[in-house]
Parts: structure tokens; C-alpha cells; sequence
């Protein structure tokens, strides 16, 4: 196909913009095959996850380039690191609306490539195709080591319940940037930059020895956890040990946001993990030498559901439902 | 996301029309997990292909979604069959209009359901999401022999030249389709079915000891054979040759269609290899043997372009191009 209207050719979309993200590997035969290969480790899996945005779904009509490049990156990598493993390379399926500006090509594939040196991974190639919505589906690929890969729902009583990082603060840049909350203008950016570009945090491959099951928050904190918690099991939490930021808290104080919606909602891309208490210590040392944030918030117990402060949460599998 | 309108959520798709599409293999977490992972096999290495599929784009609005389901396996597999791989399992992102009909998803993963027995793979997992058009992006997986992978430019002076089944079938479907041509009603459906349910040519795992590169017909011969010669090399064609179906002679014959446009356009999933002349008799009998055409198309020679009967076919080159 032929973007006619900006004269710009799929090979040009490729050598031109694409070809950068390959960083010459074997693997990909330099885009020139009708696939490419993985290199296999000793003792090591690859895993693969799978996640895709859509413009005016997953994000707005007009958001930037960078934000969607760092959402389809943020979505599998954080999936990523809830298997345990470390990133390796991705394909990419790019569907773009014909009258596509190839300034939105250059920044989108530029903020790929920066991201790309950030979490050392490649582009192993993919398919461009033509729809009249913006659309990205990516496969990402890493490597766990054999038998580690973190499962979901091998929670087990007793366990200590952690979170990463904080909560809610990008459910509050959705909010502001849907025009149903009021706040300052500085306070306006933050959230909304924590709601364009979320961090993944890629915690997993290295708790991988000490935790029992993982997984990230892509659908709100309370229907996440729900989803590690198989049956006859539930969570004990302590409210006040729920990481939220100083901002959000101060929000939450003056009754301008509800903790509850921001706990419900919101794609924080933080981990939810438990682990054997025996493990607490460990888990501390690995946050702290990494430099992630670590919150200790409960522990599994042998009644089901999700408890804050001993009140049971309604209905928190209502959350979002996921095949991967 | 729940597909208010038809009353079915995402978790409704997942368990009562993707689930059964996994096999319950243990690589599939069965879809309990973020993500999956691949079986290693001794002295194998894994490969990865992408192709994507659109609604107005790749198929026309109303076409049948078992259509659908068989283009969406059929591009992938032939690139599969390209590189030489045996295939194993597949990612699909699957995006879908919210007014989708049930019967629709269920035609749909029923077909794949067929299809998957055919070709002896499954369903990793994938993504579901909303988009105005269906959107199909699938990435499948193949197991070829350890550093066998077949390529694309490693032809070599005096290769044969081989195409399997028969080329510009298809296209007649999709001239036939798009109203441009008129011929009798069971033509119309040969063609037609030909196009809307093509089929992918295995061949490639069989021959992988006896070829030097190929390519899979997804954008018309001249096009797909011109990727196949490097710098310095051409090929030498004889028309007579070059398979055609007994019905599109006929209407060649008659000038009811040039064949020139067949050999141009047209994704007929075919395979185009080549091979030292001393492995002739071997490729005879390995696709005799597996119930395979194939068909001995000429030579390559030391003479940039393609030749047909020794006139020089103008930009071949100038069919679609690819980043897989």
C-alpha cells in the first residue's frame, strides 16, 4: 500500500523510520525475511505477551506520539516483568489512517527507539497496514529463567501482600484530562504526565527467587488483586499502608477525589506481588537496591475477597476482564 | 470492556469462544496469566512471522468471518512455510466493532477451531479491544531446524526456479468481487472461493534441506520472485511454465483477461523457492510425496531482472513491499 496523499511509500515507513528500531540484530534479517528467529538462552523461557491500543479508545484523538509509543511499551513491558522476566524484543503491528503525518512517524519511532535503549530491547519486525483509527498491537517477548515464570494465582496463605510504587495517580490524569476534576495548574501536569507516560516497573525479573505470584495493575488495584486471589483465599489490608502520593493524599483529605474510584480504576502499571513473610526482609533489600518503592499492605487469608480494615470491597472483580 | 449492546463482556469472549482454542496447553497458562510461553525443542529455533487483517481494507465489510479467520492463518502460515518452519502456536489481537454479533465471534473462533486442527496449532493468548473496523493482528510460531532458516536473497547462479499449485487465481476472485470482470456463475465461484479462503502451501519444513531461499506469493509473483534476486542476479522464465488453473488459460486465450495483471497482483499463497539444479529430482519427489504442485519456472542468471521468455519484465519491483 501506498500513503498516497503524504508520498510516502511502507518501504520508506520501514527503511526510513523503522529499520532504526532493529539495532542490526540477526534475528530480524534485517527486515529482509518473512519473519524473524529468537536466539534461546540456557535455562531460560521465552515468555510473550500481547497488548494493543486504539486512538480514541486507549487514548485520545490528538495525544502525542511519545504517549502512545511509551503505552504500547508500558502495557507489555509491565507485563513482562509480572511473568518475571527480562525484556528481549518485540514485533509490531502498526495500522495508521492514510493521511498520517510523517512528523507523527518520526516522533512516535523516535520515542521506540529512546525506549527501546532504556529497556534494552529490539525491534523484531511486524506488519504496517492501513485502518482509519490509529492502531498498535505488540507482541514483546522476554526471557524467565526455566520453571520461574510468575503465575497469578498460586497465592498462598499467609502470604505478605506488596505493591510498587504509588496508586492512583494516573486514574487522577485520566479524570483531569475527561474534565471531571478541578485542581491547579502544576498539580494538572503531574498527573497528566503520569497518565500519558506510565512507567512500567520492572521489579518482576528480580524478586523472581522470593515471590509467589505477581501481576500488574492495568485495570485498577482492587480488580487486579482480586485476580491473584483463587479460591477460599482473600486479602487483609491495611488502608493507610495504601501507597498514595502526597498530592493525591492531600486531594483525598479535602473529599475531592474518592480513594475508592482511584483504587477501582486506573492503569498504574505498578506490580502487585506476594510473597512468604519469610521473605519480607529480602523483598526490602531488592526494592531498595534497585531503587523501586516497595509497600507492604496485608497479607493473604483464608476468607475470600478483598478486606480494607476489615470491611469487605464490593464487587472488585468487576474490574476489567484479560486474555493476557 | 463490556460490549453493552450484545450483552456480552470480554470475559464472556475469552471463556466461551477463545478458551476453546487454547488446547489446554501448559504453555497458555490457560489464559490465566499475563502473558505465555514457547516449548523449546533440541536443535530447534524458534521463529516469529506478523500479519494483520482489516475490515474495507484486506476484506470487503460483509465478508463471511470464516473468511476472515482463514486469511488471518493463511498469511501467517505461508510465511511460516517461507522460512521453513513447522508451525506450533499463535498470538491474536483481536479488535472488533462494540456492535459486533455473537454469531459472528463464534463463526469466527469456530473456523480457527478447524483450521488450528489442520495445521496442528493453538492459541497462546492475545488481546481483545474495540475499533470501529474488525482488526485482526495475529503473530505465529514455527520450530525450523537449527540453522536452517530459509531466507529470502540467497539464490545462487543457476538455481531452478519453482513455484508450487497454480498462480492468479485469486486475483480472478478479487477482480470478480470488485465487479470487474464478468464470467459464467461456477467460475465465479471457484474464483471466489480461491480468493476468499485461500490456502497455504506447507511445503516449506519439507524441502528446507534443498533450497537456497523463499518467498511466499501475498502481493502478486513478479513482485514477491523480484525480492528473492540480490544484486547481480535475474531470472530466466519460460511463460509456458508458469502454472495457470485450466479455467484462467481458457480466459487468457480468449484475452478475457491479460495475464500479465495475474502475474502483478494477486496474494495466491503459493511458494516461490529456488534450488541447485542437482536437487531437481529431490524437490520432484518430496512434493510428489506430500501431495504438492510444483512447478520448474527456469533459472536464475548472472543478468540483473526478470525475464519471460527473454523479455524483460518493467518494475516488478514496484509491487507491495514488506517488514515481514
Amino acid at each position: 500500500m501506498i500513503y498516497d496523499n503524504i508520498m510516502i511509500s511502507e518501504n520508506d515507513i520501514i527503511f526510513k523510520f523503522l529499520k532504526k528500531l532493529n539495532f542490526n540484530k540477526e534475528e530480524t534479517f534485517h527486515f529482509k525475511n518473512d519473519g524473524a528467529f529468537f536466539k534461546q538462552k540456557p535455562n531460560m523461557e521465552i515468555v510473550v505477551t500481547n497488548d494493543s491500543i486504539t486512538e480514541s479508545i486507549d487514548f485520545f484523538k490528538n495525544d502525542e506520539p511519545e504517549s502512545v509509543a511509551q503505552k504500547i511499551m508500558t502495557y507489555n513491558l509491565s507485563d513482562l516483568s509480572s511473568l518475571g522476566a527480562v525484556p528481549y524484543a518485540y514485533t509490531l503491528s502498526l495500522s495508521m489512517p492514510k493521511g498520517i503525518e510523517i512528523d507523527w512517524i518520526k516522533k512516535f519511532t523516535n520515542k521506540l527507539l529512546y525506549l527501546q535503549k532504556k529497556y534494552n530491547i529490539f525491534l523484531l519486525g511486524g506488519d504496517i497496514g492501513t485502518t482509519n483509527q490509529i492502531h498498535l498491537s505488540a507482541n514483546f517477548f522476554g526471557y524467565v529463567k526455566k520453571n520461574l515464570i510468575i503465575k497469578r494465582d498460586t497465592a498462598a496463605l499467609g502470604d505478605s501482600i506488596w505493591v510498587t510504587g504509588n496508586i492512583g495517580d494516573s486514574c487522577m490524569g485520566l479524570l483531569k484530562r475527561k474534565k471531571k476534576i478541578k485542581i491547579n495548574s502544576r498539580w494538572q501536569k503531574y498527573y497528566i504526565n503520569k497518565y500519558l507516560f506510565p512507567l512500567p516497573c520492572m521489579i518482576g525479573s528480580k524478586i523472581i527467587n522470593f515471590t509467589n505470584c505477581a501481576i500488574d495493575i492495568s485495570d485498577g488495584f482492587f480488580g487486579d488483586l482480586s485476580k491473584l486471589l483463587k479460591k477460599n483465599l482473600g486479602a487483609d489490608l491495611v488502608f493507610s499502608k495504601i501507597p498514595i502520593s502526597k498530592n493525591t493524599k492531600y486531594l483525598i483529605d479535602r473529599k475531592i477525589v474518592d480513594p475508592f474510584f482511584l483504587l477501582n480504576g486506573g492503569d498504574d502499571y505498578e506490580l502487585i506481588f506476594t510473597s512468604p513473610k519469610k521473605n519480607d526482609y529480602k523483598i526490602k533489600e531488592i526494592a531498595k537496591k534497585n531503587n523501586y518503592t516497595v509497600s507492604k499492605l496485608g497479607k493473604i487469608i483464608n476468607k475470600e475477597g478483598i478486606f480494607l480494615d476489615g470491611n469487605k470491597i464490593k464487587d472488585p472483580e468487576k474490574s476489567f476482564q484479560y486474555f493476557f
